[in-house]
């Protein structure tokens, strides 16, 4: 199955060098009130996204997330958070007793903020803004919970810039659609599958070999196990773990 | 800040009766290569989608998230899973030794997941589909991975049922824009603000009271505590657990 299908949304492509321009007074707000109309178990709404003004707490991010430039330069820098504290507020407000429930809080509330951010970068593409997700946030996870004051129960899970483009980047490739879409039981792809997506994710790189980038970050010592301890802390921290 | 600010996107409303129509041939594929443009983390696409066509596995998935008969009348029904598994399958058969890293795996396969899941129901509903998210299929969570076959490194997180809206639904309510959206630092809410989201939420339920519902699901007892021990063990045995 080819993966040229007709597009339905604006096309998403990250967007990293950003016009000096603000967005119109308003634009994000409505942005995330589109966010908030995203499908959320047990209407929960389970995430909070943390606006950056000052510049030097975006300075201090960019740099957190491997000086990423583009956190400072876009018109606009969002930390999405799950949230399990907003209702647990509300409960012990009413006199109920909030649950507990990390393993199962951690899924949601990462399920609901994300579906929510797509939301709000769908919206935003769709009216020509280029955004970028940063999940380099997480190379320093604890510093932005500091940075943030975020409590018990708020976790930093990406950040998004958004401004105007000041550069068109082609469409990143993707492996097959086979290889993401089963029928009724998993299948493992057998060697033949696995050389087409080697293939077709060539151009990742300049020197054409996807696996220079997929091992840099999922191998053994590569940046996924790098995130690891880090993120145990602050899971710990913010009460999200469990035995 | 007014939640009626103007739409982008398409509306969403959770659409849970379906005409008896199928979608036409290679929409649904169409559908998943919107997904596919989605972020992802290092262009990591750590999710899949297995598409349920049996009629049986319908019938006992929808029995499975609590007798949700929407699972068995939408044309398409979704689960969608993190999937770590396809990467290390790749890194193994070019000699790599695929990393080590059950939290941050969980964490951006999680996000991956939903960011594809929302692109996938934002083009949905572009074109007048009707889309209904299954959170309950975490349930049953482990009879989901038994049913679905899933490998370890594949976690199953959400349902997504598609079809021709046999219903228009009003919109649901959402807490205030405020309450979502902080500026450089978390902020907690105070009274007033609880206060404005209870009454602003009460037409959740019929009676008109949220805490009906909120403490049904996130207080202790509710169905998040619920939902916790089966997948606690369900992490243990896909191999997204640690210490």
């Amino acid at each position: 199955m080819p993966n040229t299908l007709a597009p339905i949304l604006a096309p998403h492509r990250t967007v990293r060098a950003f016009r000096q321009e603000p967005l119109p007074d308003g634009l994000l707000e409505r942005l995330v009130a589109e966010a908030q109309r995203a499908a959320t178990d047990a209407n929960g709404q389970m995430y909070c996204f943390v606006r950056v003004l000052a510049p030097g707490l975006r300075r201090t991010l960019a740099a957190l997330a491997g000086d990423q430039e583009h956190v400072v330069t876009a018109a606009e820098f969002l930390v999405a958070c799950a949230d399990l504290q907003r209702n647990a507020r509300v409960l012990r407000h009413r006199g109920f007793t909030p649950g507990e429930f990390p393993a199962s809080g951690l899924h949601f509330a990462i399920v609901d903020a994300a579906l929510a951010a797509q939301r709000l970068t769908d919206a935003a593409e769709a009216i020509r803004l280029g955004t970028c997700y940063i999940g380099g946030l997480l190379n320093g996870v604890e510093e932005v919970i500091d940075l943030l004051a975020l409590p018990p129960g708020v976790l930093p899970l990406f950040g998004i810039c958004l401004g105007w483009p000041a550069e068109a980047p082609r469409e990143r490739p993707r492996v097959a659609l086979t290889s993401v879409l089963h029928t009724d039981r998993y299948d493992a792809q057998g060697t033949p599958a696995i050389e087409a997506d080697v293939a077709a994710m060539a151009r990742t790189t300049r020197g054409g070999d996807w696996l220079k980038v997929l091992s840099k970050y999922f191998a053994a010592g590569g940046t996924m196990e790098a995130r690891e301890a880090s993120l145990r802390r602050a899971l710990a921290r913010q009460q999200f773990a469990w035995e």
